[in-house]
């Protein structure tokens, strides 16, 4: 399936891509995809209501909507840094030994086509695409990969939205410049895990202006998706609806040869294989 | 007013503590402190239930509950770093320039008086004690301390617990140590910013085991909490209910010659004057 929410922000309904690009509103059916939803076996649930009442639900157009992250804010958004080698190689930093976490405010996650603020007096706003990955049931303490595999709901695309001059000239740690308004677009869809068959050989792209930025594949992650939530359940409990942004491949800005940064204006476009593309025009900070 | 939340884990009750040390139950007409709490005005409303309704409210004896957070799980638990001149030579760590941020998940967020777990196979869990201030309305680009003052809602004993090697020697950034499951014990009460009449005078202390530990005051800070709270508001949204970790002073076990670190069967103890005192017994994560 291909979960997405769509409406006004705040507002948004839970719906099932249809492939006729419709949307299925199963918002009588499901409050949200939230952790509740996660939690309480609701992608089967939703599977269930599409059988038996797929035919009666109301249908819209996606492209007459808005649409919002095709999940409710989660409890987490946890990032892993430097995760593929030859963007660690042009960030100057040396390939970790183990995942670097860090994280994002929760309240960074957008819609995937809504405008993105540039912070006031930011000089060094930057993209990552990057695999989302969102957790479907609690996990704490896994044992090996296959129980990592057993409590990933689905993938998304996901923008790392990141200011450099926050997130290394001003003092430390990497979160200052993570967290800014907006800085964490998400979807278009929540593509389910079974329908992905395989996390770790998928094309990734972020064109800014039109012009080739990222090209990458989740193939050079250093560590992949499956080690990636088995580790981080040693440190930390992860909650159904949790969002885990895997890193990003070579051709952030700050990588550029002058670094290049956006600007009120710029427009990025970005994609996974199978897990549809976004859009974002990035405007000053009101 | 001193803000409680008392009950089962998960099925806290909001109430008001009052001067015969009994809990004013006020959930008739509070859902929860949490972000719509806060957003909408409720500490004034709040003040109006208790004038006029006060005298029939139910009571429980305090000491006959469980005490859980003061406050619903945060939209963020925003942490300052290294914020006490002589904890950060403690640490061997230069006094920094501007505020280190990191983050902790909301979820480590539990109640005052909860066992704690220490991970499998921690060998350098810390104590940190904390001022806590709760946001008490959005904020973002504060253009001053006044400002600042005006999104405080109040103030609460954080216990900021760490583990040091997960924190500093499992590569790049600190949020892995900081996330731990249960690593973030609040209240027992949030006290309204009417009621403290200066936070940068407030002794902190803890001790483990009844054995002193921290000793300090809020006066040693590097950065006060006026200046974080418009600090942290040029870099992200402030959310009502978000809950800022505003740094600790010196005496953690890792500042300790040599370190002591905690084990099963210790029992950490700490108190900021005005604010109330936890208690917590450490054992190991099941």
């Amino acid at each position: 399936m291909r979960l997405a929410r769509f409406g006004a922000v705040g507002e948004e309904r839970p719906a099932v891509l249809l492939d006729d690009a419709t949307l299925l509103d199963v918002s009588t059916f499901v409050d949200d995809y939230d952790r509740a939803f996660f939690a309480r076996g609701g992608l089967e649930r939703l599977q269930g209501v599409l059988d038996t009442h797929g035919a009666d639900l109301p249908r819209v157009a996606v492209d007459s909507v808005r649409i919002g992250a095709p999940i409710a804010r989660p409890g987490k958004v946890l990032c892993i840094g430097l995760n593929y080698a030859d963007h660690a190689a042009e960030s100057g930093m040396p390939i970790p030994e183990e995942p670097i976490l860090f994280m994002k405010g929760t309240d960074t996650v957008v819609g995937p086509f809504d405008d993105i603020y540039i912070p006031r007096g930011s000089e060094k706003t930057d993209w990552e695409v990057e695999l989302g990955v969102v957790i479907g049931a609690p996990a704490r303490y896994l044992a090996d990969r296959d129980a990592a595999r057993g409590v990933i709901a689905g993938y998304c695309v996901s923008h790392d939205v990141s200011e450099r001059a926050y997130q290394l000239e001003r003092g430390g740690q990497w979160d200052k410049g993570k967290s800014c308004e907006r800085f964490n677009p998400l979807g278009p869809w929540l593509v389910t895990a079974d329908e992905i068959a395989d996390p770790q050989d998928l094309g990734m792209e972020l064109d800014v202006n039109g012009e080739p930025a990222q090209r990458g594949s989740t193939k050079t992650m250093i560590f992949d998706v499956l080690e990636l939530v088995r580790y981080l359940s040693q440190f930390l409990v992860l909650e159904p609806g949790d969002l885990v942004n895997t890193g990003t491949p070579p051709g952030v800005g700050m990588g550029h040869n002058p670094p290049r940064y956006l600007r009120a204006g710029d427009e990025v476009t970005l994609g996974i294989t199978g897990l549809g593309r976004q859009r974002q025009r990035f405007v000053p900070a009101p």
